[in-house]
């Protein structure tokens, strides 16, 4: 039984009002399994980067019991870049450069011993490639979560659609639902959403937390108050990433599951971003990620006698 | 012992994408009052309107328990009308009118009869009439909330700090929170503003619900996703009259207490903005509020088991 977490890894280049990275180690599938890895020690990636790639952070990956055979190493080719640079709410950023490299291609091949998936999350990528997965899967995962972008919505929605309709749980953005749904209520946006294929939608609505609709029952996350922000890239990746982890770990999937499965995602979020890329997810242990989760329950939890 | 509410009782003429009023009775010492009552049977207001208003809606109020005598009618003159337009998410609006009329020379007067006064809240009013209204009570209330806008940072923010020195609670929305303090982070903006004199700083995100800060504490009390918003106004208003109505009726000041008094109040506002103007504060029961109580419950506990 395992975790498969398909998606990038890739380099970031990022520049915030607090400084500066030359490239360094970013994308979805690095940060969602380096923070499934907490919960989860049957983690395992599908991916594809370039021989320019190095080859300790991959073992960093290893390190933290992620399995990288699904990893596809393109001699002669260079990994996906994303350069970007965040405003100073950094809650909008623009995108610098944009490098497809090895993904233009992207074949995701399932290793044979990846074939006990049971929970499969699929990260950003073109809704194809997610469904690909999906069907090479000899047998149907008991969770799919399915992260995806407002891009796909915009160039290829029937694909995206399609994907969105073989899935369990899908995570997007606020502004995300109300463009896939046509509605600018969240919960006349998500009524809609659901209807589409999955049980479970995840809003997600960055220092406002996030959402969790499932039939006609409504969980409201908080986002933990930060002093500092320091580089929010990859915090919807690594809230992803601790989410499906988590209920990898617990095995049962419930609506209880799925909200504290919430908290915990964005217990490793709210660390992904007080440090640049995965600087701060390659430092944690048990007892800071304990220490988080008690910050929630002490900024969410009130107790009314009537 | 008594809670006096001092603010506007005014005429409100509002365009929303669901409808369009003519002049109806609105004002923040109306919504906050109509809100408090359902908790605290001795609630009492400090306002002025002119001799055009009609005396049904003062008996309106006089019904639910709220009393009026310190609410001034000014002879030959017009009270205070505002009209705004709300746009298609109805976060933002558009002030089309603004007359002060009576406003202009507003003199707080207090009776001899509202010298009990225990809990005061200050609606949005010029700083000095809040200030006056403090020195004019004979002894200090136990608990003084504070509610502005930016409009008064903008052109008076000396005197605002003044008044702002001289309460417990202050309530203001996000934006407001960083024009006060000059910090982005909303942790870092409340820190200095608890070092202003608050003891409590309520910061409120609209649909993204409200934060309460005290010392070194937060609590995030969430907001109820709903499927149709028909009219903000007075939502603030009435989130704040049912926050200190609620603190009236428990009687001791405490954290807990505080993070109970927001689900409250937001209650409260989640109800207000379900028909035009006070329409819907006018309907409500126990069981009602009881009843949307349960699904802030619902909606924001969680129950992790380490």
């Amino acid at each position: 039984m395992s975790l498969i977490i398909i998606g990038t890894v890739a380099f970031d280049a990022i520049e915030t009002p607090f400084g500066k990275t030359d490239k360094i180690v970013g994308g979805a599938a690095t940060f969602a399994s380096l923070a499934a890895s907490y919960f989860y020690d049957k983690t395992k990636i599908v991916a594809v980067v370039g021989d320019d790639f190095p080859k300790k952070d991959i073992e960093k990956l290893q390190e933290f019991g992620v399995d990288t055979e699904g990893l596809q190493i393109k001699v002669g080719e260079k990994s996906f870049f994303w350069s970007g640079k965040y405003h100073n709410d950094m809650n909008s950023r623009d995108t610098l450069i944009t490098e497809l490299n090895v993904l233009e291609q992207f074949d995701p091949i399932i290793p044979e011993s990846y074939q006990d998936c049971e929970y499969l999350m699929l990260g950003n990528l073109t809704p194809q490639v997610q469904s690909t997965v999906i069907k090479r899967l000899k047998n149907r995962p008991k969770l799919i979560v399915l992260d995806t972008m407002n891009f796909w919505m915009d160039i290829m929605m029937d694909d995206l659609k399609e994907t969105i309709s073989m899935v369990d749980v899908l995570t997007i953005n606020d502004s995300e639902a109300r463009q896939l749904s046509g509605e600018y209520s969240l919960v006349k946006a998500a009524k809609k959403i659901l209807e589409m294929g999955p049980k479970y939608l995840i809003i997600k609505k960055g220092e406002h937390g996030a959402l969790l609709f499932h039939e006609d029952k409504i969980f409201s996350a908080p986002a933990l108050p930060l002093a500092d922000v320091f580089d929010p890239t990859g915090a919807g990746d690594t809230f992803a990433g601790g989410f499906i982890g988590y209920l990898a770990k617990v095995g049962t999937i419930n609506f209880n599951n799925m909200k504290n499965a919430l908290i915990f995602g964005s217990a490793l979020a709210s660390f992904c971003v007080e440090k640049f890329g995965t600087e701060r997810l390659l430092e944690l242990n048990e007892e800071m990620i304990e220490d988080r989760i008690q910050q929630f329950v002490n900024l969410s939890l009130f107790d009314i006698k009537s």
